[in-house]
């Protein structure tokens, strides 16, 4: 069996690799890199066979060993989920190749001529749980945008990984992308995640993609720059201007149309001169989906016991909790300002709605709170790359340093500064 | 005397009030921000006789202590520069406001209007050596982009720094900006750098600015973003297809003009077809300016003993070292491959030249050095915000993540996402 240093010394390998690819890799035409992107699209549709054989044996492994029904199902893929994935793949074929953009373009009095020229990063690693689609998206928008990628997949989802890996190899290589523009991590072993968290000689950007423990822990032991995000606390205020219908509308879309997702409503907070004639409404409507109210007292007196709706007193820990499922916390404010100061101190700088006919109201929402994403009279689950016209995403920043928000193909590239003279000294 | 348990609570105070106040400052109006620059430049010229006097003690105690010229000449003060400082900040003053720019807007199909709009980053830290000037200019240049700060400069600088911040606190005040705006750490401890490396709940982004021991602390323990740079090898190469007087003009500029600087060169690389017409001259320019050259032996047998010029030969050491003074290393290589490797293996990133009429290698040039500024035919001293026409620069970033090269700032900010509907939901 291999050692620690010798499991350390293959991943070191790889990293250089990777970082060597990189070179190759924003050098060449986007003919070639979309070349091999739909090359890996036909793939995915046409040589199903190993992947789904792979993919049994992991989904197989993970139900004999008790993974809940909800991991089992994202880890699962199907002859139809490879066909979207290809889907996808194509759609980033087609977007605008982001790398050699000029940003800008002047020429300085003393005739200087200045390009900002879009780069890409380098390499980006990426650490996410066992969801096989995310090594085709990651590989696919790193390809797309000029960098190699440094790939490591929960430990559930290994043989589906290879599999897709070595799919990824062929395609590419067809096309004339390096192999080595897309490494995989087939070793499980923990103490490689620490590992590759130290390689910030080789790795430009770490993006972590999972669950909360996980982002926490790359954010505080890498020493690379990471893109933290996904942890959506998301509140939508119903002001006292608030056309009650839409507020009832939106809410209901934001908390049901896909509660496990970031994006999704966690906190209602509604102003007290509309809260009597508005909550009742929005809780039948949430009721009727199978929604669980968690309320304030004010709320509770007011809506007290609905037919059909779940309604019980929220807790303190309720308030600045991502909820992910059919529940959603609410509260009565006195104005403007209370919910402010709510989101505030209980958001999660992602994405928050005002309900408000009033454009100061809205004006002073979107000005005052600091998310990535703050919506007048929408629903919150529009923050997405795709919905922004951004294309692809690799996932949501709610950080402000380098990008915030969707990332897209131009927020996982960097620039350099060209600058082209006839013989320009400094005085 | 207080215990370190006192002082770090004092500094979290201090870290709470900056956030706190760098919430009001970015909802300030531009002109109110602006007017405490101006009030601030006034200051700088009229009030100067605390901040003399807190300077001679510092200088004084400092020479005391047998601190080099170089650093004293740092450390002090004078009328003269006050006013150059006071120009400084009315220039800051007199830039475009960066917060509130709308980066972007659409209209999505929906009909959901979208706005990306520039945003402060929040609470931003400075830490530097003992250097006075630094604390109005990263004081202007935060107030200015709507950020708070924290300043730590260092201990021989200390009372120069209690006058100049007391003086930016009456200015700003003044104005109607928050005084808590501009936190000045007064204590000298060195301790509290690595608390304050510890608060990225409170600190948004690190600036260390000083010497490569300094920035590499800061770097490898902050736990918020860092803006890492400043530390420039820079190479000049001279092409086969270079125009020799041009390069001999732009080689002296590069070396001469400021030696101590980042963007100064540090390297000549020469291609040996031109070397024996090309080196003679430059070293003779450069040693009447009386640059020592480290030379390779093939430069090293060209030049032989040359009247006035120090040539020796180069140690191993002496490719990759960024000099600082009237020094440069030369090397003859045979091709534009070989310059390219060399600066891909020896370079940091920041500003590195090719000299040449041939535009395939002008364009291989700036395609394949992966630093922040890429030149043809022109002196690597203009990386510079002022110089690139970004008005004022906190620093050069030599790191891909966030802005690379001259931070002007814009390289301060953020965004947000704003989004305008009328009842949209998702499908």
């Amino acid at each position: 069996m291999a050692t620690a240093t010798d499991n350390e010394t293959r991943l070191f390998a790889k990293a250089q690799e990777a970082r060597a690819a990189a070179r190759q890799l924003g050098r060449l035409p986007t003919l070639v890199r979309d070349q091999a992107l739909l090359n890996l699209a036909r793939a995915l549709e046409q040589d199903q066979v190993e992947v789904l054989h792979a993919n049994r044996r992991d989904y197989q492994a993970a139900q004999a060993d008790g993974m809940n029904q909800a991991m089992l199902d994202r880890l699962l893929l199907t002859p139809e989920r490879l066909n979207g994935m290809a889907r996808d793949v194509r759609s980033i074929a087609a977007l605008p190749d982001p790398v050699g953009e000029t940003i800008e373009a002047t020429i300085l009095d003393n005739g200087l001529r200045l390009e900002k020229r879009r780069v890409p990063l380098g390499v980006i690693a990426s650490i996410y749980e066992s969801r096989p689609n995310v090594t085709v998206d990651i590989a696919a928008l790193c390809l797309k945008s000029g960098n190699a990628c440094i790939l490591r997949g929960g430990k559930e989802g290994l043989n589906s990984n290879a599999a897709l890996v070595a799919l990824i190899h062929r395609a590419i290589a067809a096309a004339g992308v390096p192999e080595a523009a897309v490494q995989f991590v087939d070793n499980p072993d923990r103490a490689l995640v620490n590992t590759l968290l130290k390689m910030k000689e080789y790795i430009s950007l770490l993006i972590p993609r999972g669950g909360a423990g996980l982002i926490r822990f790359v954010a505080e032991h890498a020493t690379m720059p990471v893109v933290t995000g996904g942890i959506g606390v998301c509140h939508t205020y119903v002001d006292r201007a608030a056309d009650l219908e839409m507020a009832a509308r939106i809410i209901f879309n934001a908390k049901v149309q896909r509660p496990t997702v970031c994006n999704a409503l966690d906190t209602v907070l509604v102003h007290a001169e509309v809260a009597p004639q508005c909550l009742p409404r929005i809780a039948a409507q949430l009721g009727e989906a199978g929604v669980e109210l968690h309320c304030d007292h004010r709320a509770l007196s007011i809506l007290g016991p609905q037919p059909g709706a779940k309604v019980i007193p929220a807790t303190k820990d309720d308030w600045g909790r991502e909820f992910l499922s059919l529940t959603a916390a609410v509260k009565v404010v006195d104005s403007l300002d209370e919910a402010l100061a709510h989101i505030e101190t209980y958001g999660s700088g992602h994405s928050d709605a005002i309900i408000t006919g009033d454009e100061g109201a809205a004006a002073r929402f979107l000005d005052e709170v600091d998310s990535c994403a703050v919506y007048v009279n929408a629903s919150t689950r529009f923050t997405d790359g795709a919905q922004f016209g951004l294309g692809a995403e690799v996932g949501i920043s709610t950080q402000k340093f380098h990008a915030r928000g969707p990332l897209g193909l131009r927020e996982l590239t960097s620039y350099k500064w060209l600058v082209r003279g006839d013989g320009q000294v400094r005085a």
